[in-house]
């Protein structure tokens, strides 16, 4: 992607450490979980609204309410997303779906029981009334197959032309178990990194619909809830230091934000990261790298190298973990910066995405 | 607003006790807050997401959280709304404080001190960054004004020509005290009801931006955090049933929703109510009806009629309520529907709006 020349008027954003970016106006790039993204929060949302919990760039917020009695409180965790996938409907999912496991999902990995959600949609003039009721249908099974409640909502309409059929932003809570402290800061050199399966199916499955690419069989979202995968996970390896789902930005946006908040160095083992055939053929033929597109239905976790192969053993016998497998360790050198040992040899530094790879994703 | 022709397939709704809408694809109505909203969140968002919360159609949703120890946890409220009003800047306020009022507002009226937010934006590809941030700026400070803390956020980006510059939904958590039950179904035979102040300024005020009406005076949004007026009514009449902030459909559709969940019936008097000499010229004008224009920071409050008079005087002193009044009574005649003692004399029939007044009037 191509940046507009001129430099952004230094006013806009105030003084601050990061460089500043070229632009003065979003681009889709804005949306794509990469640097650009990166640069928004930095820059703009987090100085407007600086507060520690908004800072800790967590998946979700943390949160205890003050009780009258002084008894102490259950911590909640609070998280929203907003869904703009297109198409709306896809193989292996919907944005309904979407919807749901997205945000069930932000706070599994936060270590938090998800329990209630909120979803608002924006409809554009002219949506068919039975598109929309087969995607709150869908909801509906994913809320029950997750175990939450859709307690509230709100539905706004737009004008043909303003809007894309549908936008659905859930919102989520859970109750995060007394003891129990997983953060993205929390990553020690030493620690091992593990993935939950292959790598890449959401992203290629709504290119291949987008761009009509045909497969020997059909390439499916791994859109799903990752809640009890999470259980288990947990149940087994109380030792778990952080989890991601690396949805938008794929692996490299999840690690790199890990590497960079917990101060660390990620290193990957690239023959080690599982990615399917199909995956791969497509990454291959529209010069995508993996590492970068997004999942749905996938998990990263930090674990002590004591509790990795456990840990790993364990994941398998669940059916969303199978492919579950071992593929980086957390280093103390090169601080922030993640780094892929390639297959035909030599390492390379996994940079955050720097423009738009695949727009609406989610 | 004219309705296509056809009979809506009944499959597509299943049986239920409502008429059949003539309608088969979303149309601006079905986001007025009126006839066509309600139909919508009845026959597709209820039957699809059936639970006892929801189903109580409450402006948020109270929930207790378990603790692992047996500890009574606190109640904490959940609400969320999406925010797609045009323009984005307008007298009295923008987008971005309209998000933050709106959610604190429906915490507040259900009796929850309002405590957190999130915000999920979604960016149209082209959006100046300066107008966003003038938006975020104006959030921050509508969020200090009503005490809460932006904990957690989104952002997507769509591409130019699917979105409308930004739309913003906010979710809101809050404390509700131990002992305190605020209900639309509370409502009783011999209630008063009393609004906070003139109704209609909001979307006059939006209306007048759009069509280009000047008045002597510039006309501003009543837009404003309501948390303090509510911690004041509260405190001095606690037996205060119920409040709701009659914003999109306007006065009309937050006390028929009253009637409706409470069997009961709500007359007016419209000599009481008041309206600014600005917003019924207006209307006048435009052939508009106060009571079914938006407010965004008002509230109307149900309460035993011994304590009326006094709730009054006591809203009077608060600068969000000087221009409170009495406006009428709950009665047991004609359960579900609200009528209007007219100035000039005989008594009307206020139906819920059934079509698009003001479209993306929040």
């Amino acid at each position: 992607m191509s940046e507009p020349a001129g430099m952004l008027d230094p006013e806009l954003f105030g003084a601050c450490p990061v460089p500043q970016s070229r632009y003065d106006q979003i681009v889709l790039g804005h949306g794509g979980g990469g640097l650009l993204t990166n640069e928004l929060i930095q820059r703009l949302f987090v100085p407007a609204f600086r507060n520690d919990v908004l800072e800790a760039l967590e998946d979700q917020a943390t949160l205890r309410f003050g009780t009258d009695n002084g008894v102490k409180a259950p911590r909640i965790a609070f998280t929203t997303d907003a869904f703009v996938v297109r198409p709306l409907f896809f193989p292996g999912g919907d944005i309904g779906k979407l919807a749901v496991h997205g945000t069930v999902n932000d706070l599994a990995v936060g270590g938090a029981r998800p329990l209630f959600l909120s979803a608002a949609f924006i409809l554009e003039e002219g949506l068919p009334l039975a598109d929309l009721k087969r995607i709150v249908a869908s909801m509906r099974s994913a809320c029950d197959e997750a175990g939450v409640t859709l307690v509230t909502g709100d539905t706004k309409v737009v004008d043909r032309g303003k809007g894309d059929k549908v936008f659905i932003t859930t919102s989520g809570l859970g109750l995060v178990p007394e003891g129990r402290s997983l953060s993205i800061r929390s990553a020690r050199p030493g620690d091992c990194l593990v993935v939950s399966g292959t790598i890449g199916d959401h992203g290629i499955a709504i290119m291949s619909v987008r761009e009509g690419i045909e497969f020997e069989t059909v390439l499916e979202s791994d859109t799903a809830p990752l809640t009890d995968l999470v259980r288990v996970m947990l149940d087994a390896c109380p030792s778990i230091r952080a989890m991601r789902d690396p949805t938008r930005g794929g692996v490299s946006s999840a690690l790199n934000e890990l590497a960079e908040a917990s101060g660390v160095g990620v290193r990957l083992d690239e023959a080690a990261i599982p990615v399917g055939a199909e995956v791969r053929g497509a990454c291959e033929m529209l010069g995508l790298d993996p590492l970068y597109v997004a999942n749905e239905g996938k998990l990263i976790a930090v674990v002590p190298a004591e509790d990795a192969e456990r840990l790993v053993a364990v994941m398998r016998t669940h059916p969303l973990g199978r492919n579950a497998a071992l593929i980086g360790q957390v280093v103390a050198e090169h601080p922030g910066m993640v780094t892929l040992r390639s297959i035909v040899g030599g390492e390379r530094v996994v940079t955050l995405l720097s423009g738009e790879q695949l727009p609406r994703i989610c």
